[in-house]
């Protein structure tokens, strides 16, 4: 087992590095190899760490960073002007070789920008996409993407994303073959636009994919297939309606629970039950989410992370250099244009 | 109150003609001024309709067709090839001034092939659009559009779209200015695409529509908007993924509920407030599904409708003939491009 560095961005998010740093001692504590950088506000980093016991405290390296990335701070302006961000020097520990990975819990589209700008992206790959495992009806967890990250939906880009969420599935997941579908509109008219007809040729033409043909939308919940590639537009409406729906069901159940004393006693029953479930259903709330596709690795957690999310994050970083992910994308990838 | 006509293609969808037609029995028990065509197998309609009181018979008209479309039929062959279907001739119907309106359960793609085709769009719509209301966090409902009838994201496309469904949620709902929003991802690096920034600015100079601005895929539900413009691909993928992650979160408590005895009678209590729940928030299972834009009035029913989902989607008809919809549509469109 040979040691491995993770450098954390600390200070983005909604909730206090605190909470953040909960998670950070958890990995210590699961991961032996384990071996921290974290970066922010040294003083507060400091104050939390000082109850940590000193055979943890010896595996971290506090970097002191004098400015934080805000979650309204605009992409451009971030590439410009906070140079001393918690979030870009963290993502600078992995250009340099300090790090092998970083977690940041900030701001999205400052993660994405400034990912892109440090690392740059794989040869064959133009952008970067962001992906997470989702929750399915069987066991199997479903990798979906892009969630955002890129919002082209050409049929290279398209076919791109179908090989880092394939390399993924097989490198994280242990899946030998994993089932890859392409994300389209089911029994209407026009099966799809142009770009997704030109991805399904590709995708069908490339012997490295194990490509299975078309899902709908209510098919990625169900475990038809291990990997759906949609483009980012179309991925990132796709997993925030789902999370609507069920927010709206929770408050449904509330609503109907104040009509009877049998309703109220009823959902007095299943709230706990639910709650439990939907927690398990947010999936950014419970996985990280990773930024493929870059010369380095990062995994972005909820901006909402508690300690528990910010650990399953950094778990998702250390599997990803385990397991070379960027490297198995590189040759993948090399190999389809070599076809 | 004046007579108005619907002609019922009773032959479509999963179910028999017979669960249909207990949906069109009770609209004319509730619709006094209501009389109805209805398309299909003379012989099987009419030993449905053998029970009925005969004041309710003699507001009907059997139009016997010889041809059925199924679900899996292409719309090509379909235009080609079924001249005496069902579906068919409940749009020449429309067409021909027999009838006010049209509804069929049938083949979505064979629906909107043969409408297009037969009623022609209105002046200044380049296609139809699949438009359904879905509930809210408020008692409030919002038109969410385009469901899957146009894969085109074109501005112009959710122009259209963005008057579509103001005239809906406005005649039908009876909202006086629907506050409209345009779907788009979030905080990430991009927003939107080069569509959708150009959607938004044609929006913005409109006057004839009270335009708010971007809306993210969990704000579909949360009553933001009346009206939530997005194109046939990106909204066919919401409203599907949302209702997977229903349907996975109904089975995950039955899969936590055989964990434990405890668990057993917690769900026990809780499936039934849970269906219940379920299926109303299964928005197309629930309420019909308009094709709008047309020079007529075409509303879908669920492919798998029982009495009760035709009765809410004959209701919608005959809401859209009262109010006039075609013609509220064609004239604002005319009055947006006179701007």
């Amino acid at each position: 087992m040979s040691l491995l560095t993770i450098a954390l961005d600390v200070m983005g998010g909604d909730n206090p590095p605190s909470i953040i740093l909960s998670g950070a001692i958890s990995a210590l504590q699961t991961y032996p190899q384990l071996q921290l950088i974290i970066c922010g506000d040294a003083l507060t980093i400091n104050r939390v760490l000082a109850e940590v016991k000193p055979s943890f405290a010896k595996r971290i390296t506090v970097l002191h960073c004098q400015e934080v990335i805000s979650m309204s701070d605009k992409p451009s302006f971030v590439l410009r002007r906070k140079k001393d961000a918690s979030m870009r020097r963290a993502i600078e520990c992995v250009a340099t070789g300090k790090a092998d990975a970083c977690v940041s819990a900030g701001n999205t589209g400052a993660l994405f920008a400034l990912a892109s700008y440090i690392l740059k992206t794989l040869p064959g790959i133009d952008r970067p996409a962001l992906v997470s495992a989702l929750p399915t009806l069987g066991k199997e967890k479903v990798w979906l993407l892009d969630l955002g990250a890129n919002v082209n939906n050409d049929a290279e880009t398209l076919l791109q994303n179908a090989v880092m969420g394939s390399v993924l599935a097989n490198k994280v997941e242990h899946i030998p073959r994993p089932r890859v579908a392409l994300l389209n509109v089911g029994e209407e008219n026009i099966k799809g636009n142009a770009q997704i007809k030109a991805a399904n040729d590709l995708l069908k033409q490339s012997s490295n994919i194990h490509y299975i043909g078309y899902v709908e939308g209510h098919d990625i919940f169900a475990n038809k297939a291990d990997v759906v590639v949609t483009d980012g537009f179309t991925g990132n409406v796709a997993l925030k309606s789902s999370e609507g729906l069920l927010k709206l069901m929770l408050s449904e159940v509330k609503r109907v629970s104040n009509q009877s004393l049998k309703n109220r006693i009823l959902a007095a029953i299943a709230l706990p039950l639910l709650k439990r479930i939907f927690l398990k259903m947010k999936p950014d709330q419970y996985n990280g989410a990773s930024l493929i596709g870059l010369q380095g690795i990062v995994v972005k957690s909820h901006g909402n992370a508690t300690g528990h999310a910010f650990f399953h994050a950094i778990k998702q970083a250390i599997d990803e250099v385990e397991q070379q992910v960027p490297e198995t994308i590189r040759t993948t990838i090399e190999s389809i244009m070599l076809e």
